[in-house]
């Protein structure tokens, strides 16, 4: 009845955790995931970095009839996230199809600065 | 003669609405619709959480040959509304093609945040 | 052998001219045109309002292999043009394939905050 | 194993290097390509003018699995790059698919301001 909606591969270029905040809210960025269907989405994402292998198969769940705001800085692996003042880029993979936006904040100075894309979709 | 455009159904994954605002101008989104052809649009929204059932059939009216921002502040049915600080996420049904694009002012600091999108078509 | 690329209307739903600058930039919208080909291309720009009937057939010219950053509060057609502090939406027809994106500048406070979005093409 | 995907031909049509930094950041501008293939992308980037012949040809290579933010600002050719406070337009073309990210931080003012788009993509 409620079916899902979008797509099942999307890609973020331009992802980077800005190390600081000086202003009343806290620098981050959030990976935001629309499940429209009924079934939950299972998601694996891949971090990708200039300088060395990709960070892959991280795994985050979104129910059904559910939004989900992943924040970058909250992924990690065996131990490893993603570090801050890195430029990288994301991939996820989503086994329904979901609508991924992207939007960070940066707080680095006491006046916030935002920007937000829609995520780009493979077919 | 004047023909609908776009598409019939749009998403946008990151909604919000922030609590405060600091400066001369005031924290909100709008959803701003603009509907070329000569008839009327009904628009149908429903909004999605993280943690509780989706707010369904909000009914709006974009007039024929004209534009119609709304903020998401002004949504509500039967009394309720979208919560501020509440990570959320709109689709918007309507029975001719519309195009839409989703902004966002951020006025928590005194000095202002901007982003926007082209909301997300579905065929 | 230099060939137009994209597309030839594109839709910009949230247009709005700041009313006031505080900072040392002055708040503006820019609709940013690139013409590829090798042809000029003819713009014929069309004005949405929430409460009036559309300001239509606005022409700019982009010559051949060049881009354009045209301010909207340049435009006019007969002495009128886009009153400030009002929502609006942006129609671009080319008669050769262009590609758009709209940014907009600001600046009322005295820091400044920046959106852009690629325009919404139509087949 | 690991597929190339997206597109070979992106487009920016909204350029433009701030000449200015207030802030503790400096302003600049990045094109954040995505190759998610096993093989390099050679890029092959064009810089178009309002007023003069397109600066054609400059080479970068982003490796296989590999993400690069390339600021603009970087960019030259015998000499040649782009110069502050004009406004421009840029085309990425690959030999092999890749996906594009282009954002903007302003530090004119002490006060940052972000803005981001996905390039547009050509098939």
């Amino acid at each position: 009845m409620h079916k899902p909606r979008g797509h099942k591969i999307w890609y973020i270029p331009d992802g980077y955790i800005p190390a600081t905040s000086a202003g009343s809210l806290t620098s981050h960025e959030s990976i935001c995931v629309l499940n429209c269907g009924a079934e939950d989405a299972l998601l694996r994402i891949t971090i990708y970095f200039e300088d060395r292998e990709p960070l892959e198969d991280i795994m985050v769940v979104v129910q059904g009839r559910r939004t989900k705001h992943i924040r970058t800085a909250s992924l990690h692996k065996e131990g490893q996230s993603i570090p801050v003042n890195v430029p990288y880029a994301i991939e996820v993979q989503s086994d329904v199809p979901v609508i991924i936006q992207y939007s960070r904040l940066d707080a680095t100075q006491a006046e916030n600065a935002l920007m937000s894309v829609i995520a780009y979709p493979i077919q």
